[in-house]
């Protein structure tokens, strides 16, 4: 190819590919009501000539994370994550190791571990998360992502990303939305990977916060996860978190379980435009279907008051013509 | 005047404005070493050629609020508030002054509520904060900051803002950075006037944190403060503040007590380009002169460390030639 010719036929390609997210945004989404209704949600408050006009500042949007914007089955990848990252540190601190529940949890024995329930599914996550620097442990969480293959697709955890949802997030940061992720799930795992993934900063991940200290070791100012709880921000605990964390209220919000519902129910009840989606987890060919018989997010009242509260439900089979992200 | 003059001549009046902007974005600063350190501080990092260049996503700012961004003498503003607002709600529920140290807040007994320590002040805080939903706290609190005066200058709590640093803000978000409150006082307190007063929105606030609790009342869902402390940002909560609502360490901090001192050696701390200040209260004249001997905004450890520290200190007294921002 002729060399001066480079610039301006990469020019035209640019041109080209742009005209085509103008118009469309959602490409990886099926023509279809749900995709029509978010589309039009968008243009209504960003048009200043509409009566729903609502202005930059104001335009919020929160996203839950675990079976929203990338899978959780067969469980919460922080939860593998937290088992791999306990029987690694085991190897040279066997006193980790001090329950019943510890010990299944490196013996990969998800089901007794699950058995437990929610406490035990806690001790295994703040044990095996605490007593390390909050970089050590990003780090490590980072690599575990990128290195460790999911058991039933064969590729990185870290792959596992909806393609529709990384293109609604893009859709609503150039349309001047403020993008939240609002997750169960901890910050400093989330965090860990939020911003090369999702292009979603540190500072815009609201989740679950285990107890940490600011030390001076050796001399290096430090932040050290510690063992506890400091907040859950789940159910109940979301708008908590939102009001903690934004102070605002979203204008949309989106999540797929019961874990989500009042935060949807929070968000809808603003005044003034709001949209409130629930994705419904429908295809067992390309990815799991699951709802209300799944330990893992599990969704039943949020199904049962959807329609009566005007939440846009995504029913993924049928409006997602792509799951996951190709990847880079 | 000609009126088709009119046009040409308010771009003229425009551009010699921006022209001075461009050229003194501190006006209200003296001349000076502080001034000349924090202008080089902004353009180095600001620079891409530098080899101390900082990504804009990186340029975390992060202010103090009382005694830093506007004035905490005689004592924090949000106390008097508490003290305010707990005698007018007590009026028709008395029940709420269950104790000494209560009845005394009422009666306006700062010395007595003082000797109580800590403890007595968050027992103030806490019950007079707690038992509305947010947003009513919020409006509440607005409406003192601008109706009540301020016992030594007569003007309302509202406009004892710094204009100094009113600038220092908007030359950092001007430069790309984002700007932080993080605050020993309670987050919803301050972001009942920081938006409109310093232009940092709700999302942008870190601060202490009170207990609230999501609730569906009369088929309202609201966000209710309840009693209780979720967390102090205050000392070495204030680095672990910063991890939790932001996770990115600033590369700027500023505050003026040894309730700042944690958060400015995290910051000087961070690899590459850091500045950390402290703004010294030196002048009875304008303010107040304090440091060592004040119960409030106690500085004595940040003062004889900051030398050695390379932390900017700030000489009110010398360093600013407007202390008060001019009302709007």
């Amino acid at each position: 190819m002729n060399n001066y010719l480079r610039p301006v036929l990469s020019a035209f390609v640019w041109l080209a590919f742009s005209g085509i997210a103008m118009a469309d945004p959602l490409p990886s989404w099926n023509a279809g009501p749900a995709k029509e209704r978010i589309v039009r949600f968008v243009e209504t408050v960003t048009d200043p000539a509409s009566p729903n006009y609502v202005p930059a500042e104001h335009r919020i949007a929160t996203f839950d994370n675990d079976g929203n914007l990338w899978a959780e089955q067969p469980i919460y990848f922080q939860l593998l994550f937290a088992m791999d990252y306990l029987a690694e540190r085991a190897q040279t601190e066997p006193e980790l190791l001090s329950s019943e529940v510890l010990r299944a949890a490196v013996e990969r024995d998800i089901e007794k571990v699950m058995a437990g329930g929610k406490e035990a599914l806690l001790e295994v996550v703040t044990v095996s998360h605490s007593g390390m620097s909050v970089s050590a442990f990003q780090e490590a969480a980072l690599v575990w992502l990128r290195s460790t293959k999911h058991p039933k697709t064969g590729r990185p955890f870290i792959e596992h990303v909806y393609q529709p949802m990384l293109e609604l997030l893009r859709y609503l940061r150039d349309e001047d939305f403020e993008v939240f992720i609002v997750s169960g799930g901890g910050i400093h795992f989330i965090r860990a990977f939020a911003e090369e993934v999702y292009g979603i900063p540190p500072q815009n991940v609201i989740g679950s916060v285990g107890e940490s200290s600011y030390e001076v070791i050796d001399g290096v100012p430090t932040i050290m996860k510690s063992p506890g709880i400091a907040f859950i921000d789940d159910k109940a605990g979301k708008p908590v978190g939102i009001d903690r964390n934004i102070g605002r209220r979203p204008i949309l919000a989106s999540g797929n379980s019961d874990g989500d519902y009042e935060m949807l129910e929070w968000t809808a009840a603003g005044e003034g435009p709001r949209l409130s989606i629930l994705l419904h987890h429908t295809d067992a060919e390309r990815e799991w279907a699951y709802d209300r018989d799944s330990h893992v997010g599990h969704l039943e009242r949020g199904l049962e008051d959807a329609a009566s509260m005007d939440w846009l439900v995504i029913d993924m089979a049928v409006d997602w013509g792509l799951v996951f992200a190709r990847p880079k």
